[in-house]
């Protein structure tokens, strides 16, 4: 992979904004208005440009016989250069105007949206307004008071659940990203000593911020944000944070790539286990996350691939539900959701959708325990008209592995790991 | 600064319930609702604990001569341990009760929020409630359809401008990252050579992505998270993204800290700077910056600060106001604004409140020219009873020096830069 292929994906990103116009079509209403901060998923989806750290409004207007349908980003007067990419936002075969217009700093977004819709309507009788279910109280109120009415769609939330090619390859690209991030944290604690306290790595207690920032400076070498979302926990951790010996840790990344899509990977290591409990666990684990996998196929529903991954663990022994008055032997757990622009988006168990080709979905296996602590192992699936599979095949296993080999083979990573470049 | 250092600020962080519950008592309000996302800078300041990727609220209750107030953070299920530390929440010298509830993933936040207010309210006349301006509107709806009066309040927004020592220490803290962050680009910049066709570092073309990749692992060892904000732009950046040879290269990072505030440093490097242009338009900015910095005191608003600052840089032959008929001379420019759990926040110039102690305020002053690009330089500052004062001193300099010195002197940092931690 070289530099600039980072930012170009094979497939170009489509704007969700064909979906919008089908919905206002299909509801004969004059247009539709999304208000949003720049991580919004929704915003992301439409625009496909990395907006302003500021409110921000995509405005959506039918066209008629006269005139073609325009989308407007209103944006702060100052940002409007920033965003100018959306105007060369791409709308597969349709007429689509793109343009962005900005705001003064005394101007709301309310009033900002009401204008541009008034501007451009001729009739006034066209007052039905598509809205998502969240848009911000004070612009509704701008637009009801403005005469608009406003109907709730979840069209542009429902067809993120279904990713076209080119936002498989941004996911697929993230999470390589993201196993980046995990082999980074094999290697640090495949090279660890063990000593009374817990692990030392080059000569001091390895904690699990330490081990956090290494894993995050990983994934900022390959290009993706750690996005708040990497976490090393381990229940025997001490409140210096030192990592322990022969205890299960608990790892997790979930970054974000340049044009906002998430990768998913969770692992659990141990350094110079003992116990049998976590390698039954570990095994069990691996059983339920397979069982998943074979689980997710067109017209399954989240709920039954999460079943089946808690029946598979259950059926090495351990608990499939909570067990209040008994021993407890260790409880499966399974979640499972669609992943993308937002972490945790449709399908998902809540919704409940039927899973089919184009569902991209992050399943999270495991068994907890009281006292012997957490085994959990995750992952993210597609399923396409081949069937399923992992987006990347990333190896786990209970005991870290120096995964340098792993990543040379992998991928050709051309910036070395070092911290520093230096001259050749 | 030690590892377990990072997570624990000198001060404690308070939470900004104390402000509702002077709200709520102000206006005879029944109560107070805030629905917002991981990253919603209020649900942030309410909490203060990193909450899911999901939608959640913060319900306020108040209290009576039977009851003490309540607050109720309410999320998912799923997340009820995950948040659990926000029932330790410290509100200084009040007696509210903080807890956490749990839905199922088919309640909706808005029905959730009606039943932790119905199953408290005694009286059916308590009716009047206040919420931010932005409270999702389905949410606005349900309260209303329960029989709410909404109140727009922006108690919490008004009282984030004004930063406690604790949130000072949070800010400096994440700023000093963000210097380590620049410190690794200048040592780059530093280390490069020039080519016929562009900077070369390690023997391979410098591009903007590569150096923003090293500048953001710098910020994730320094344990911040780059939250997409860094940038590396120059106007004379060829396609490839191969950084140019004497012209201004411009970078900004403004990471976000584990506590959720965030930095903002700007600066303007050249390699083998010829051109008398952008050591002129330096000169200017650093002055322009300078000038900013004399400008704050308490009862200056924001907009002075920024008029200032320009007209100074236009002191030095730059013109202050866009010249559209006339050869340009380079335009100055500046942007000022608050910056604390959100990147922009007050003050700011739209709402223009005048500045006083407690103030932490971005500026950026800069100079564009069609031709010869941009120089900026952009930093934090901190209005105190004291005066005003740079939360973080990062030297600048146009030309780009190794600053490892600068690092170990201003920082003990324990972690080495290195990307692989090796044994002892």
């Amino acid at each position: 992979m070289t530099d600039s292929s980072e930012n170009h994906p094979r497939h170009p990103l489509r704007s969700g904004l064909s979906t919008v116009q089908t919905a206002v079509e299909e509801t004969g209403a004059v247009g539709f208005v999304h208000v949003g901060g720049r991580f919004d998923p929704t915003r992301r989806y439409l625009t496909r440009v990395d907006g302003p750290d500021r409110e921000t409004a995509v405005v959506f207007l039918a066209g008629d016989a006269n005139r073609v349908p325009q989308a407007v980003y209103c944006v702060p007067s100052e940002m409007c250069t920033a965003v100018s990419n959306f105007e060369q936002t791409a709308v597969g075969g349709s007429e689509i105007v793109c343009r962005v217009v900005g705001r003064t700093p005394t101007t709301a977004t309310g009033q900002q949206v009401c204008a541009v819709l008034n501007d451009r309507l001729k009739h006034p009788d066209d007052r039905l307004l598509l809205v998502p279910r969240d848009i911000p109280h004070d612009t509704a109120v701008f637009l009801q008071q403005a005469g608009y009415d406003l109907q709730s769609t979840a069209a542009v939330t429902t067809v993120r659940a279904t990713k076209a090619p080119a936002e498989r390859d941004c996911l697929q690209r993230v999470q390589t990203a993201a196993a980046e991030g995990m082999a980074r944290a094999e290697s640090v604690l495949a090279a660890s000593e063990a000593d009374t306290r817990g692990l030392i790595a080059d000569g001091r207690p390895l904690t699990d911020d330490r081990l956090r920032r290494q894993m995050n400076s990983a994934l900022a070498t390959a290009s993706v944000d750690p996005a708040d979302n990497t976490s090393v926990v381990s229940d025997a951790t001490e409140s210096t944070g030192h990592l322990p010996v022969g205890e299960p840790i608990q790892l997790t990344v979930a970054p974000r790539g340049p044009h906002g899509y998430h990768g998913h990977l969770t692992r659990t290591l141990v350094v110079d286990s003992e116990g049998g409990w976590e390698r039954r666990a570990f095994i069990a684990v691996e059983a339920g996350l397979q069982a998943a996998e074979r689980t997710i196929e067109t017209g399954v529903a989240v709920s039954t691939v999460e079943a089946e991954s808690v029946a598979e663990v259950g059926a090495y022994g351990f608990a499939v539900a909570p067990e209040p008055d008994k021993p407890t032997r260790g409880l499966a757990t399974a979640a499972v959701h669609g992943v993308g622009l937002s972490t945790h988006e449709l399908p998902t168990v809540g919704a409940d959708r039927q899973l089919h080709s184009g569902s991209v979905i992050a399943v999270d296996a495991g068994v907890t325990h009281p006292t012997h602590g957490s085994v959990r192992l995750g992952t993210v699936f597609e399923l396409t008209t081949d069937g399923t599979e992992r987006l990347v095949e990333y190896p786990s296993s209970l005991t870290p592995v120096d995964r340098h080999e792993w990543r040379a083979r992998s991928k050709g990573n051309s910036e070395s790991s070092t911290g520093h470049l230096t001259r050749g």
